[in-house]
């Protein structure tokens, strides 16, 4: 049985932790969350020990830890972790400094320890099949990807503010999810954007309609496109185009329901919510953390797919800060 | 070069006139119509004298005629053509009663001429292509086929009155779609109806909404349902249920468009109108019809045809009047 | 807190015991199974106590029972459960015998205890959708309900032979469903069936391919169609053809992943299981059953719709063996 | 009555010379082509007069010039045919020179005759469609725009030499598409592109596989990927994101059919043939021509379209060669 310590008992620390608690492998055996009360409601639910952040990462009978805090802390919790031996899987991402995440993964490696970066889409099922039938060779050799990912609403202006930017708050995800389907590194980053949404988004200094095309060093493209805010849900979709053919994933609604009448023929919206709408990547990704920590592998994406995506974030930015093209670093 | 006499300048006689003048194998020699001023239109557009019916069914430079006059006088116009030599294309249906269907055919094969009934279903592409793969074997052995057709809006009551009702007027097509597609005769008939959409229907003593059901001698089971009103078009649609898998044909829209928003993913209704949605059908119909002809041929469907879905038509409505299961004649 | 005893630890009694144990409302205090083992293992994994079926229905600690057992015991176990003064949630069918279900019925009458009958697909998401539609007026007058119901795959021949044939056992859920759609109770009922998929199901006395028609006393129309094999999938569709419009639910692929290549687009199969199909429904099922608790209120489908079913099936099955028409009893 | 005379018979000059015979308002009075007895099949089949390029142009009885010969003539055609009064429908481009493009319009200015050039797509009916839904306001204001192109097949690399490159030859339909959906100029072109399909057209300096990315002074984008294989067909779709919705158009397949078994469910390949897919769309452009002489209007897309379309074309080429970002002319 694995123990884990889990740190935050949020919205994603909440998923995590039921779905530890509902594995056969591995239990919460402690959890921790600056808001004593919520700490202390998710522990009674799965049956752990509410106790701080450094006494779970501590604890002999911790193996695991799932780092579900804000943001800034990830860096220095993933490396307390990997320093007191214990597997980690953080949520994305590391750092907003590809310097801080590269210190880092040095600390991990010198402690020989298994991290897991929470880049949850690579385990929704569509997107999973996508990425298994491109190996199995279904398109052949892929030519293009097409990520396009677009919110319900956008984010309150002070969260943009203190987000790091749409590039590296919002399209970080799909950032990654463009390496994991081309298979290879980009080297060259094209970025445009806008506040079309959302003026006080652009005042704030950021954009909230964007649109990145990248190629890899074999001339192979993705092209990512993203927007704050779509009407008819969380449009979610990837296109893989190859030599071969075709592999695409569509929207999911909420029902397959379909009215017809004589203003047409119309089906449910696209699902809402990224917890409804990525309830089993979630899942998926932390059996996937599971079953490596009992095989002993660590699971990707791991810390150098957390730290390639923030180059392409970094590398996005610049290049629409510029306006020019950006070699990521 | 094929010479047809077209015997009327109605809605049919017009797509049917149009796609003889365009064929590069036939041509409009004479056309005659009630309606002096529709024949003499219809004429000069495609390239034809006007002539008396009995003239042109006498024509020595008549090859075959195209009957799309009234119901009526469909059976005595095909003997007389059919006497005269002629090969017949004659609308559906041949005649609303058994009886003088069969002393028609008996005409057409002393005279051993070419006769082809329009039941311009069977050429539409999407229904054509499924009855081509089931002959292929893509569902294997067929054991269920289920036949789906709903009118945009039911006809003037006045109409309904001399239409022969629901079964022989709007359900013989679907009879023969059936038998298309099932390639098998159906021994029994169960059919239900009911005026829903307009109790006028129901006073002039027919049904505006019905299900039938039919099997074969082999227990092949067809399941048929109709409405005189769709509010979001003409309904068209076929599933054929069997061993090794299910074909089936949508609906058509006018576009590919679909609008996303907060209310859901709307597409275009589906095409309203029979002429536009069976453009295709109409014109592959004429032309397997002048390719029978030029190969020799009686092209299908045929009067023996025409005569069964008749049978069928006449077996639902015994069905539906008496209440009982009703083998046909 | 609601206390479950939960009889039968097979397929369906560990998914609903797992639903309950899974409530904030409810827990599963007791559970029986005539198999040691399996009662022990569920017994452990949701946190419940074996005991003997009497022993359950006797517990003053025990509220409701969940009756999980096979079919010949349903209808005792109602009785002894709501003798005691419990609330039951029995799966379907109460008894292979409308007699025996009216006796049953009068005894859950008398105690004026709670029967739920598990009619799950009510509970599924798209089909309680178009329920909750049409009741909201979204079709206007229902005019004609179309259900079609394919299994994977055919069940042993031994299970046919005891089943009491395919329309008490695999089309009771369609009876049903026609019922809940249409809201009127149907007064004639046409049967169709074939053994088409194994001549063994045939000389066992049963079909495997199915229609049946049915016409409430108002005119409205049901067409019912199933098959012992899909060889796509477990085929659940419903459409509702009404005066405004029409409502209809597709199937469930296991992805919503699309393969474009030169053979054409070619996306996932239809789900294959019953219980990976229904998942969402079994749970929204009991939780129907445990709100209605909560509220003092029988939720439907209660004893009423479950005796219904039941003459609806019996019809058909005379129908089938008759050739005629049958009137429920 | 107008009087086409058409310049050249070859597939897009028979396509053309059909409409207009189908015309009621309009007639082909002459038809030139290099090869005589082309010329002389499609005038026999039009009820046209051969004659020369020269003489038609002359020629007091002809309206208008439908130009469909090779696009190194067409510049000198516009402009031989607005010096004689004439109005022009030119295929597109009017010249791979944007200084060729300027001087040509400035003659047609100087003559005020009417040119439209053939950007055919425009007049699709489902991207018809969605234009004028945004100019209804389905989408609210424009955002972001994508449109995806794929040829079934990439051209012999002799053609691919000549053709001025990728994006002037084959994206420059796409360059008007995104024009014609944002309705406002693109200041900023971005290019990205590799020859994966096959390597002799990167040998011959032209790629086969291409994403552009553009913006508009108000920040709204574009984004357009190409390729010049698709296993699937050609595809050919666009998506307009905006404040209040989305618009999207896929791809038509040649019948609704689809086979479900085992393997999944799957419909027939994307229609592959550029004839077949922009039927309607050659049609309909001949008709707004004829309709707008009629009127006496210049339909769009006018000269100016064309030239701006060539501008992007450039603007491409040139960011992709240089790997910056630039500014079209």
């Amino acid at each position: 049985m694995i123990k884990f310590g889990v740190l935050g008992a949020g919205r994603i620390g909440k998923v995590h932790a039921r779905t530890i608690a509902g594995s056969k492998q591995a239990t919460v055996a402690y959890l921790a969350d600056a808001n004593a009360q919520a700490a202390a409601e998710l522990a009674a639910e799965v049956g752990a020990k509410v106790a701080s952040v450094e006494d779970i990462i501590k604890a002999r009978d911790v193996d695991a830890i799932l780092i579900a805090t804000p943001t800034p802390t990830h860096a220095d919790l993933i490396e307390a972790g990997s320093e007191a031996g214990k597997a980690v899987l953080c949520e994305k991402p590391v750092s907003m400094s590809v310097e801080r995440i590269k210190a880092c993964l040095k600390v991990v490696e010198q402690n020989s320890t298994n991290l897991m970066i929470g880049f949850n889409r690579r385990f929704d099922p569509n997107f999973a099949s996508i990425e298994q039938r491109i190996r199995k060779g279904d398109v052949g050799e892929v030519e293009m990807v097409t990520v396009i990912s677009r919110d319900p609403a956008p984010p309150p202006v002070d969260y943009v503010k203190s987000s790091g930017g749409l590039y590296r708050d919002m399209m970080i995800h799909d950032f990654d999810m463009a390496r994991f389907l081309v298979g290879e590194e980009f080297v060259l980053v094209q970025a445009l954007g806008a506040a079309l949404v959302d003026p006080a988004i652009g005042k704030a200094g950021d954009v909230d309609t964007a649109a990145v095309q990248m190629q890899t060093a074999s001339g192979k493209i993705a092209v990512i496109t993203n927007s704050r805010r779509a009407t008819y849900g969380y449009d979610q979709r990837v296109e893989v185009h190859g030599s071969k053919g075709m592999l695409s994933a569509r929207n999911i609604q909420n029902t397959t329901v379909e009215l017809a009448n004589a203003q047409g023929i119309m089906g449910d919206p696209v699902l809402h919510f990224f917890t409804e709408r990525y309830v089993d990547a979630y899942a998926n990704e932390v059996k996937a953390f599971i079953d490596g920590l009992a095989k002993g592998v660590s699971a990707r994406p791991n810390g150098f797919d957390g730290l390639q995506a923030q180059k392409l974030a970094d590398a996005a930015t610049m290049s629409w800060q510029t306006g020019k093209p950006v070699k990521p670093a």
